[in-house]
This record gives C-alpha cells, sequence and structure tokens, in this order.
C-alpha cells in the first residue's frame, strides 16, 4: 500500500478534542443546577469505564447496553465503549417492557447502565433476560436501588481504573453502536453501526455544508443519545473539542430555554416539537426576556417542521432552523437544508429561500439517493414525480442485526419506506411515510402535506391527518387538531384553508378537535394508535367541538 | 457486513456538485478575457475524457500525466481521470530536463497532457520517454505544435465521446494520482495517492475547522495544480459545487489579484510570496483601489507566512490568512491555524490571536502527530523541546512509489524531515526543515525563526538564512534580504532588530542584500542553491551594500 492503512476507528477521533481543549466543559443538568467536567476529565472517565468493562470480561463485540437519559456519563460511554471495541446499545427509555425485553434478549446485552431514576422500568425485566450480568447504576444523589441482585454504582465501577486505556486496533469494520428502531409494524429491528460507519458519519457532520459544527460551537443535545446515537452529535462534538451541553431528565421546554440561554448554547438538535414548545414560551413571555445572540442554529429532524416556525426563529432572533432527513438507518445523516445553500441562493429573496428550507434538503456528500417506481425503475427529478425513496453510502445499513428482511434492502440500496420527490435543484421533498399515504379512488394523498398546511393556520398547535377506511374510496383523509389555547378556529375554518391549496377530493372528510395527539416513543405522531382509535371511534364522541 | 461497503471512490463524490448546482462556472484566465464553462460541461468532459483514454487502452492503474498550468482542462483531468480508474501523474512544469525524463520514465507515463506553450519544455525529451505513446495538445489559439510524431488536439481527443461514463466500481485503494517531491537531494520520490486517501482528504477539506469549503464559496486555486494535487482543493470544491476559478499561465501579482475581485473569489490558495506580491500592489496603488469585500479567506502553505502580513490582511481588509503545515507526503492538510480555533480562544485579544496563527496550526481530525529525539522516544508537548516531526493518518504516505526509502518510515510513522516543537495547546511550531538547521557551537539556530523575524522589519521584502561553514563553530548563519525599493535599511539596522529577541551567538555573521533569491520548483527558497553560491562567494562580490 502506498498510503497508510491506517483504521478509520473511534479510537482515533473522540479524544482529540480533549487533547486540543482540554479545559473546554461538558455540561449536564441536574435537579439543583448543574454537573460540569472538562472534556479531559470526560475522556479520562470514558478511558477509566473501558478499564472497568475490560475487567469485568467485556471482550470486543460485546454488547453493552446504556439506559440513561442524555448526560455526561452517557457521553463518557459514548466515547469509551466503542473506543475499546465493544458494542454501546442504547435502550430507548420509552419503550414497553415486552419491547425492552425483546431487544435486550435479541441484542444479548452482557451489561446495563441505567440512571437511577429509571430503574423502576427495568423491574418487569427481572428473570427475563438472562443474558445480563451486570447493572450498572447511575446515581445523582442517595436514590437508586434495584432489586436485581448484580449491581455496582458507577462511580465504584470505574474509580480504580487508570485514566488511560490501551485503544486496540480494530478492524475499521467492527461494530460499535446498536440502535433498534421502534418499528410502528413488526418487532424492533437492530441497526448495527460500524467503527467505519460512524467515522465516516462524524466527518460529514463536520463540515461546513453539514451543520458546520465547529470547535467555537456550544452544543445542546436535546434529541435523546438512545434516537439514533444522538443524531451522532455526541461523536462529532467530542472530535471537535465543542462544549457540550446536556439536559439529563430535565425535558421541558422552560427548562430547556432556560439552559440554552445560561449555557451560551450556539447550536441545538432536536424534533419540531421541541422548538414549537420553547416558541410558545418566547412569545408568551416576550421575545426579549430570554438572551438568544448565543444561539445561532437549531438543527430539527424526526419530521417536517413547519416553515411558519422556522420563519419566525429566523425573522425574531437570525436562528437558521436547519431541517433534515435520516433515520436510525442512515446513522441518521442523509440530507440537510441549509438557508443558503448554493452560490446561486445567495441572490433569492427571503421567500425563496424559505420554500428552499421547507424541503428536506440536499444529499450529504458521500451518499446517493434515488426515487423508482414499483418496477424499480428511476422516476424524474423534476419536483412533481413520486416514487419510493432509496438511499445508499458508507454510513448507509446494509441489513438488520440478526435479523434477515430482505424486503428493506434492494441491490445495494436502502429501500427507505418513504415516498418522495426530488426535484431539478436536487432536493429531496418528502411525500410521505409509503404506509401513511392516504389512497382515495386510485389517487394518492399526502398526509405530511395536509399537516403542514394546517399547522402553518394562525391558532393551530398541532396537527395528525390519517387515513379513515371508505367503503366507496378506499380511503379518505381525517385530520386531529390541537388548536392553541383560546383560538377561535374552526372546522370550516380549516377546511377552507385547506381548500385554498388543495384539490376537493384531498380535503379531509373530518376535523376532529383533541386535547393531545398520541406520539411514537421517538416523538413522532403515532399513525398506528390514531387509526386504530378511529376505528373504535374512540375520538368522535368525547369532544364536542367535533361538529 | 452491517452497513454498507460503499468504496471510498473519487468517481462518488466528484459529480456531486455539477449535479446540484450545474450552473456555477469554471472560470479560467486567458490571454484576452476569460474561458467560461459550467460545472456541468466541466463534470461532461471530464466524462468524455474518460471515454477518450478508454478508447485509446487506457486501462485501471495506468499512468496519465499532465503538463499543464492551472485551467479547466487540467479540472477535467483532475475529474475524469481517477474516476474511470487510471492515475493522474501531474508533472512539475518547472523540473529541469533531466529529472522530467526521470520522472515519466519512472512513472511509465502513457499519455502526457500537455498546454501548448508548454510543449518547447518536452521537445528535449524526444526518443528519451519510450512508454508515453500519446501528447494531447490543449490549445487556446491556433499556437502549439511538437516535433512529437503521436499528437492530438484535446478537443479532437474528446469530441466523439458520449458525455456519460460508466464509471468502474474500483477497490477504494486503487492508486487515483501520483506526485513527484521536488527533493532537495537525491532523485525525485513519488507519491502515490489512492481514491481512499484523497477521498478522506476531501471531506477533512470540507470541514468548518479545516478551511471551511463550501458550496457558497469561490475559490481561487493558486497553487498550481501540479503541487500536491493543487493541495486537494480542486478535488473539494468539485465534490461541494463552488465556482471555480484559475489563472492558468498568467501568475503575476497583478494579473492575480485583478482575477480575485473581478470574479468575487472568497477563498485563495497559495504560497507566502503570492500575498506577499498582492500587498505590495495593494499597498502602492492604495488599499482602497480595488473591492476586496468578497474575500474572506487566504490560505497559506508551502512555507510559513510572516505575521505582519497576516496582520495587514485581517486588519486591512478582514480578510483571515490561514496558515497550514503539509508535504506531497501529506496530500497535502496536516495541521492548519484559524485566528480563532478554540473556544478559549474567542476572549483571547487580537495580539494573542495573532501568536496563534503565528504557529504551522493544530490537527486536522484524524491525523496524529508525535516529535521524537534521536532514540525515537517522545518528547515534551511543551512548547520548548524540539524534535524529529512524525506523523500519521489515512491520508498519509506509507511509501514512495516503487522506491523504497525504509529511513523516511518508522514503525507507520512518516518520518517528515521537518525539526518541530509541540505546545501544551497542541499546536505544532515548525522550527526547521532539518538539513536547514544552523549548528554552531553545540547548539541549532533556526534559520526559519531569524528569517521571520527580519522579514518582519519594514522595507525588507524577503530573507533567506543560511549555514554557512566556519572553521570554528562548524556552521555560522547568514542571511541574504531583498529589499523594498527605496528602502534605507541597513546591515547594522537588521543585525539590531535581530538582537532584540535573539541571542548574541544566534545572530547572523552576516547580512548581504541581494536583488532576488534562488527559489526551488515549489516556489520555496531554495537553500541548497544558495549555500552552493556562498560557498563559491558568489553573492560577496557583485554587492556593495554589504559592508
Amino acid at each position: 500500500m502506498t498510503m497508510q492503512q491506517t483504521p478509520l476507528i473511534l479510537s482515533r477521533i473522540l479524544g482529540r478534542g480533549a487533547k486540543l481543549d482540554p479545559n473546554e466543559e461538558v455540561v449536564t443538568l441536574l435537579e439543583n443546577g448543574t454537573h460540569r467536567q472538562t472534556l479531559k476529565t470526560t475522556w479520562e472517565r470514558a478511558n477509566r469505564v473501558a478499564g472497568a468493562l475490560k475487567a469485568h470480561g467485556i471482550k470486543e463485540g460485546d454488547r453493552v447496553a446504556s439506559f440513561m437519559w442524555s448526560n455526561y456519563r452517557h457521553l463518557e460511554l459514548y466515547q469509551g465503549v466503542p473506543s475499546m471495541g465493544a458494542v454501546l446499545h442504547t435502550l430507548n427509555i420509552r419503550l414497553s417492557p415486552a419491547d425492552l425485553e425483546y431487544i435486550i434478549n435479541h441484542a444479548e446485552d452482557r451489561v446495563i447502565f441505567a440512571d437511577e431514576d429509571l430503574l423502576p422500568l427495568l423491574e418487569p425485566l427481572k428473570g427475563k433476560i438472562p443474558t445480563v450480568e451486570l447493572i450498572v447504576i447511575c446515581r445523582y444523589g442517595e436514590n437508586g436501588e434495584s432489586t436485581f441482585t448484580d449491581v455496582i454504582d458507577y462511580e465504584d465501577f470505574i474509580k480504580d481504573q487508570p485514566s488511560s486505556f490501551d485503544w486496540p486496533e480494530l478492524d475499521e469494520n467492527a461494530p460499535m453502536g446498536l440502535c433498534y428502531t421502534s418499528g410502528t409494524t413488526g418487532k424492533p429491528k437492530g441497526v448495527m453501526y460500524t467503527h467505519r460507519s460512524t467515522y465516516l458519519h462524524t466527518m460529514a457532520q463536520a463540515m461546513t455544508d453539514s451543520v458546520s459544527l465547529s470547535a467555537l460551537d456550544a452544543l445542546c443535545g436535546i434529541v435523546p443519545m438512545f434516537h439514533a446515537m444522538g443524531w451522532g452529535m455526541p461523536f462529532t462534538a467530542s472530535m471537535l473539542g465543542c462544549k457540550q451541553v446536556y439536559p439529563h431528565k430535565y425535558m421541558s421546554p422552560d427548562k430547556l430555554l432556560q439552559l440554552i440561554v445560561d449555557e451560551e448554547v450556539t447550536i441545538s438538535a432536536g424534533v419540531p416539537t421541541i422548538w414549537q414548545g420553547i416558541k410558545a414560551i418566547l412569545e408568551a413571555e416576550g421575545e426579549s426576556k430570554y438572551d438568544m445572540s448565543n444561539l445561532s442554529r437549531l438543527t430539527c429532524g424526526g419530521s417536517a417542521p413547519p416553515v411558519s416556525m422556522m420563519r419566525w426563529y429566523w425573522e425574531t432572533y437570525g436562528v437558521e432552523m436547519v431541517q433534515g432527513w435520516g433515520m436510525t438507518e442512515t446513522n441518521p445523516l442523509g440530507t440537510l437544508s441549509r438557508k443558503v445553500a448554493k452560490r446561486s441562493h445567495i441572490r433569492l429573496t427571503e421567500d425563496q429561500q424559505f420554500e428552499n428550507i421547507a424541503k428536506a434538503g440536499l444529499l450529504i456528500p458521500g451518499l446517493d439517493i434515488e426515487i423508482v417506481d414499483e418496477e424499480w425503475n428511476p422516476v424524474p427529478h423534476d419536483g412533481e414525480s413520486v416514487g419510493e425513496l432509496l438511499i445508499r453510502g458508507p454510513w448507509i445499513a446494509a441489513e438488520y442485526y440478526n435479523d434477515p428482511q430482505p424486503d428493506k434492502f434492494h441491490n445495494g440500496w436502502l429501500v427507505t419506506g418513504d415516498v418522495a420527490k426530488i426535484d431539478q435543484e436536487e432536493y429531496l421533498i418528502i411525500a410521505d411515510r409509503s404506509k401513511d399515504l392516504i389512497k382515495s379512488g386510485g389517487e394518492w394523498i399526502s398526509s405530511v402535506d395536509l399537516e403542514n398546511h394546517i399547522i402553518a393556520l394562525e391558532g393551530v398547535l398541532q396537527a395528525a391527518v390519517v387515513a379513515q377506511p371508505h367503503p366507496k374510496w378506499d380511503e379518505r383523509p381525517v385530520a386531529l387538531v390541537i388548536l392553541v389555547e383560546g383560538s377561535n378556529v374552526t372546522r370550516e375554518l380549516i377546511l377552507e384553508h385547506c381548500a385554498s391549496i388543495f384539490a376537493r377530493w384531498q380535503l379531509p372528510d373530518d376535523v376532529i378537535f383533541v386535547e393531545s395527539i398520541p406520539l411514537t416513543t421517538t416523538g413522532k405522531i403515532d399513525k398506528k394508535t390514531i387509526r386504530a382509535d378511529l376505528d373504535e371511534t374512540n375520538y368522535q364522541l368525547p369532544d364536542m367541538r367535533t361538529a
């Protein structure tokens, strides 16, 4: 080989920030104030936790689970577990006991690191997860008891270990992280990230044309560390030496807002509902009450944010909301939409720029996307033609962990399950999840398009559109709507508003006002549950405003 | 494999810019005005040239040479030759006929693409380069004749080829580019870049904490495309979709300055002497005569730029001069110094920030550096201890092409030949090329430190410090100085200026005023030639100001 064959493994990059800017901080919100430690201490504790796991007998490829909020100890596991060659399996704390049991057994986790307040959620699993030898309890006070027999306190676990671990020279294709998708159909499916895939994803995330993360940033990771590896941001921030700020379990919008202000956060990442909640506080308490001058970017994924909100943040605070598209299977960075993404956009009007960022975005370098018809033929990139979205590249899943799902992969591409358009500028536009498209009279109606339009109406807080079976048309759209308090928006107003851009046959058959909309464990609208509830007419009766 | 094994090959990324922003331009300066074509046309022509080379019989791994300035056709070769699986060998047009002959034969080039005005430089090689079957002449007018028998015009060569080539699925470790170092000792040595190494270098160059190249940039590549692949920038710009601006053979500072202004260049790259020359024009003609408002960064490598110049660009135009360290063997990105490189630097004074950017910089993510003593033991990172600089990582050479040089590689590291310090902030500080250090009375004197200090004196244009043999002290430093026209700086003033920070025994024994300083083919000070000239006392006699 003429060039060095340095393997693309995480131990080569995750300690870089601690080396270059050792005194920069990792801040975690706690009940009374914050926990603060330096990047150097964090990396040393990551080395210690690797030493403790090795002493316990954990070997390369073994699965080590976390059942934790986003906090400094979780970050230590992000750094130490993959670097030593083990696999960090981030358990979603919002799963049902049945799903948790299935996932832990399927992954054959040997150790679970659990935050003290989450221990009760593990109790129902006692006796049902035979591969688990040890539960490491992460305490923040004197609480945290478990009836499991093999338990140890996190600090006790690591305290006798040296601050420097001799990281092994792994194969770059070795596994390093495991996330299960909260599948809305069937059993959860595991995505096993490799060192190579995460290393390359980390480099891509540090690009200017991605989210332009830099050593000058203070990152507040609101997206939980158990969702697609916290969108990869803890890895990138560790490599670059960013300040890192984590909310732990304090996820209410008021706490998050105060944390962002207090810690001079420059970039944060989370699902749109988070930013809706923070916006509501800022509007209610007065837009100048909080010093938002440090904040420059809010990255946003999981579902599409309403353009009205993106505009509001831009016009009120000069904060750029960066929409992205991805999924657990894509690590998750797939496409991103920056306000000005090409030189030819510099001269666009602000209205035109917002038209662009309403789209799911442009492809991250290194990836390919295509949209295809039912015979796998590519459909035109004209912004009109709709096809099943395929994606490929070095950080895209090639299979599910120990669970072949051949129809999710085709000829080297991941079949995303999303239905999308690509326009002439190569912007990806997500039409819908294929299972959420509404088929009415042989034509397709996009539930996402209807939702986005309804939510843009002043006085509407949230909307969900789903298919209801119909004897004549197969399916018809029905909208569930949460109103802002005191709003006097009516069913007729919403339908009239929709009729301004949708054809008559695309309008919802019904608009149902509700107090809440069921969400999945990852914070997305749970359309499976809504459809089931509609079948049982759970919605019509209790709400008096329906008619 | 749980994640896709997409190979890291250049055909996967180099066409991305043309796809996303097809109408963005590639601009080349010509005799009368500019040549302009779109990114889409450039990529299509890269596909055509690949088709033509394949039709000629070029196979994967074959060497295809370029003997060209930086222009749109050279860019087409950058995109097309590696993507088809062949190796682009960029010949340095400033080499002697003897070195050219050696290099072409050593590389076994099959085809040479040559700019018309450079053809006479190939004539002496006639009959001496038997592997070369074809010379493709790049004409810009009606000129360009050659006495070689097998020649074809570039446009004729590609004209019948389709605009889409079916890029092969190469092994990512396949070779893609070949550069010979203009070795100041011994024969030139070839560095054979691979797809993987250049792909990863390209991703690193697109990072915010690197030179933060972005799709919004207009890049003017002044560093020639035959120097370490134009510092990799044509690849990164092609991936991102930057506007690309090339000076072709018009390399005088006035032409370059006008090109930067006319084409609204945002970032440019070149050796320090280029920026000195442009600064001299701006000062002479008035700093407000040119609209410098689009320019934001000047990246600078090859040798260290004087801090006084970096300050001048920053204070006069708000232009950040980004110093980097690297070499042909490092592809070349090794370290970079941004004005504010860490969060802890935000609050530094401007003076302190300039102290930092006077250093060679911080390590690019993915690389490791170390400084070692003569027994290969690491020396402390204290900013004082000096050692031989080693570097490793996925875009660092592991060997020279068909030319083992075991003492240039040690235990997986490249031995750079530079002598350096690393400070407590992990900044690399280049003390000197090991062969340029001056050994006087058992102590080392850094020629680079003396040069940088002398050049900071107003009225000094350029300085070179070399060792002269000395009967008692082994070696003593001697300074060659070029003064600004009309300057009244004297020998005594320079020595007094040096005495302000250097010890008495470190001061040059002599200061010789000269009209020019010999440069190597890569634009660096040619100390080998200066030392030889000093031995022959070529300098002392002709200059009357010496005493």
